[in-house]
């Protein structure tokens, strides 16, 4: 029995290598799982100069989700696999919720003194489908004296709203149950003005949910100095961008971050990704730590409603993450046996 | 015997206090600068709803340099103070390069685990007058379900050059003669290929400086797990806002954060100020720490080319902040007393 239908797209570097133990992993924990293979990404792209062909995306829609490997390589020009591939699912599939927890797990080490595992636990809901993504600008009078480029920000009620009333709903799940909105609203005073009024009009809508708002580079500087502070974060795709980075690094790097680009309403299919690229100098050789891309798994049953086995596979990559002796090489597919082995139990 | 003509607006909060530590600083150092003080600020703005007068703004324009303590509070809407009176400073007086150097000083601590003082020592050149910050954009069908919100980032070869070539020419005179470009030319195609272009036309002037490129994610993420790394940073508006509060945080929080806003030219005055804010919890008690600000002053003195003068000022600094015991507290005026003496001397 077929209980979902997922599209594969394990890409390029280590993508193909971390994707596989996620696939073993969801296989273990949830059998009759459909998966199909599309194959995107820079080594397509140099071979063929396809980046991806409407047939495909169409393919694509038909999926309950997409796993996702990692995509790029510096052979490629800036823009092409990002604007083409990546963002376009974001764009065409309307996922609108681009969610990235960020967590101490035990066995990893914050760089920051004295911050121990569990006390950081945060999850970043950055808007995924408008803002400066969206790509409006241009530029005129190009390589000369003259030249000017411009990048437009847009944003709509209808965008910022259901991010919005999405991450207070995430927020009033959780423990503590506080919401921090991040915008820059003292500069960007239209877009940081609807973000404000949008943010206080839904918030009378969870009377549970404490708030708070800080301007984007007072939210940077608090991730390093007091990151344990936050719970739900919810801002828009460029500060999310960034922000989540940071958030990686302070969490011990981007090896345990996983990421969902959602959309919720189940309309499209959502994507679920590591955070980390493709890294091209280690990738064939089955050393690449499949942790995040396993966590990203993690997100793709929980998003379909397997929350049981999501469960299971998050407290399998931790325990696996817990027994290992700092500084010891890994071995990816001996991980994803390990985890699968553990989850399936 | 006047030898500079400096305007004073030490603004609100703990701005006077720290900014009266910084003049006297200077007074030691350097006799002879005449100084004349503006009333601006949050408190200016409640009493009269003033901002900054035209016929203040051309005052301010007849001076040598401006030294500006914290402006802003709670009370006045996000967007006033800023845009009509820092902002409009900036774009007014062509200040272009926004200098924000940063270093962990013997004495502070890092919260990254095991960075020693030294260890980190940067100087972020952050473009001053383009970008998003020139509040393009504006609101229509404002609270209701169609309003719809834009910010542009406009940028320009000539913006961009001045301030890259400003960039090269300070990584030159340092040590390690190393220059990272940081944007997000995978995304902002328009506005990262300007960048791009022009910071590689630059670097062909400056054979000597070795060069680098990194997105605002990764750099973010970097600044916090390898701040050690960088040596000059250039980059826009926006991301120089962000990404100099990340430095500040990783070498021990705003305490030691000093900017200026400087037309290098000096066809207009330059601002220096702290980066921290007014801090309107501890203002009026006399325990504020004026390093910031003093430092401020030293790179005020640097840029109307009393380099011995600076370099004493900050050395007097370093010293202060050496000797201090962790944790114990602190009379604003007692360090400027002490400091202005030791760089006196
Ligand atoms: C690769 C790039 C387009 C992408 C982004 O900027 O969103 C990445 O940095 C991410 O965070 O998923
Ligand atoms: C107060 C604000 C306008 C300003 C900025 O965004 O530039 C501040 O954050 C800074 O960094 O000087």
């Amino acid at each position: 029995m077929t209980v979902a239908r997922i599209a594969v797209v394990a890409g390029d570097g280590i993508g193909t290598e971390v994707t596989a133990q996620a696939r073993k992993v969801i296989d273990a924990v949830l059998p009759g799982v459909e998966a199909t293979e599309y194959d995107l990404g820079a080594t397509l792209y140099n071979r063929t100069g396809e980046v991806l062909p409407d047939s495909v995306r169409d393919e694509l829609a038909g999926h309950d989700a997409i796993l996702l490997g990692a995509i790029g390589d510096p052979s490629v020009p800036p823009g092409v696999l990002e604007r083409g591939l990546l963002l376009k699912l974001r764009f065409d599939f309307d996922q609108y919720v681009n969610l990235r927890p960020s967590k101490l797990w035990p066995g990893t080490t914050s760089p920051l003194a004295g911050v121990k595992p569990g006390e950081i636990d945060m999850v970043v809901v950055r808007e995924g489908t408008e803002g400066l993504y969206v790509g409006a600008g241009g530029v005129l009078h190009r390589d000369t004296p003259a030249e000017i480029a411009t990048e437009e920000s847009l944003n709509t009620r209808h965008g910022v709203e259901r991010v919005v009333r999405d991450a207070f709903a995430r927020a009033q799940r959780r423990d503590r149950q506080h919401l921090t909105l991040v915008h820059k609203t003292n500069v960007l005073t239209h877009a940081g003005g609807l973000w404000a009024r949008t943010f206080a009009a839904v918030a009378a809508e969870f009377p549970d949910v404490t708030t708070e708002y800080q301007h984007i580079d007072a939210a940077a500087m608090f991730m390093v100095s007091n990151p344990q502070r936050y719970d739900v974060v919810v801002t828009d795709n460029l500060f999310g961008d960034i922000l989540t980075d940071i958030a990686a690094a302070v969490t011990g790097g981007i090896g345990m971050a996983a990421s969902g680009s959602v959309n919720p309403e189940r309309a499209y299919p959502s994507t679920f990704e590591p955070v980390h690229g493709s890294a091209p100098d280690i990738a064939g050789k089955g050393i690449a730590d499949p942790a995040a891309a396993i966590l990203s798994g993690a997100l793709l049953l929980e998003h379909l409603g397997h929350l049981d086995e999501a469960r299971r596979v998050s407290e399998a990559v931790a325990a696996e993450v817990a027994s290992r002796t700092p500084g010891a090489p890994l071995r990816t597919a001996e991980v994803g046996d390990r985890v699968a082995a553990a989850a399936a139990a």
